[in-house]
């Protein structure tokens, strides 16, 4: 199985995959590429570091989506590296109809909450604030609905009485970093099936 | 701590609180009586299989509240019993401004889901359609929103692979007689605070 990772920041989730990748957890995955729509990126960095293939590539000018010559190059990029799957770690802006279209059932996300609680941005932060006592993380396919695709797997997460945001979000985090190797192993041998 | 149940149906969650209270498990807690919307409801068979004052009240003509008259007798019998804490358990009744406010913090409800998602009616089969993994339950203060009061405790249930409807049910189910009695347990004792 070829993965291509999409990232936008710290690539914490992307270096959970690779050093999966690296202790041969992964059933023989390869992670082919890292795209990252921010320069400089810590994602790209930790690719590198990985002897992995990365690179920056311009978003344009529009703030939550690719600008639509942008987007040519984004799905030229990922087409060239002939990706069974591409996981969206971290990346920040929504893709459109025609990406989604191109790369039908190829495309997971990471969330941080128990989808359907939380969907959208900050999600931590809002679990924590409603004081729910138990919040997690959610691998899904990605559709035009926001974090509203077929969801494949969760991991739960305890609030406990007296956590502050700070450690509820390392939690969260511990708990993705994982979960989402797990899925990417599960896929690859056939025990979570691709959708047709 | 005095308490007063309220419910509309099998009253397995009301059983496991009179369970929890013979067996000394409620610190010091007393179900001083259990009232029904429906007549004949096996809630109050089992009530007064334990020797707990149980009573049908008539709910008057209106499906999903109380009707105007009706909900005075309500208030009144709730009122004579002096209770501090009212637990709601199965009622399928959405209680109004002036019962709340008669009542105020301290009325709490018990929910087939992990709030804030699935709340309403059919919970474990929604979530069970949504192919959520993880669900459970949630007890939580009630106001005037539906299923939004603040969030009290909530306990985790996974949803595995291959899990009918039925099965999810009886899981989420036993969750919840763990939670409900847990939390009056910590009410009684003060661990858990009544909101002021």
């Amino acid at each position: 199985m070829r993965i291509v990772i999409l990232g936008s920041g710290k690539g914490t989730n992307a270096v959970a995959i690779m050093k999966a990748a690296v202790e041969q957890q992964l059933a023989g995955t390869e992670i082919v590429a890292v795209f990252s729509d921010i320069e400089n990126a810590m994602i790209l960095k930790h690719a590198e570091s990985f002897n992995i293939s990365s690179r920056y590539l311009n978003p344009g000018n529009q703030k939550t989506v690719l600008s639509a010559n942008e987007e040519e190059t984004w799905i030229n990029s990922i087409l060239e590296m002939n990706p069974d799957l591409i996981v969206l770690a971290g990346f920040m802006r929504i893709l459109k109809p025609k990406f989604l279209s191109i790369f039908k059932n190829k495309i997971i996300n990471l969330h941080p909450s128990l989808l359907p609680s939380f969907p959208g941005l900050n999600s931590i932060e809002k679990a924590f604030n409603k004081k729910v006592k138990i919040t997690g993380c959610t691998v899904h396919w990605v559709n035009e609905e926001i974090d509203g695709g077929e969801i494949i797997a969760q991991a739960p997460v305890r609030i406990m009485n007296g956590d502050v945001l700070k450690l509820v979000k390392q939690k969260v985090h511990a708990a993705e970093h994982m979960l989402l190797p797990w899925v990417i192993r599960d896929l690859a041998t056939g025990v979570i099936p691709f959708v047709e």
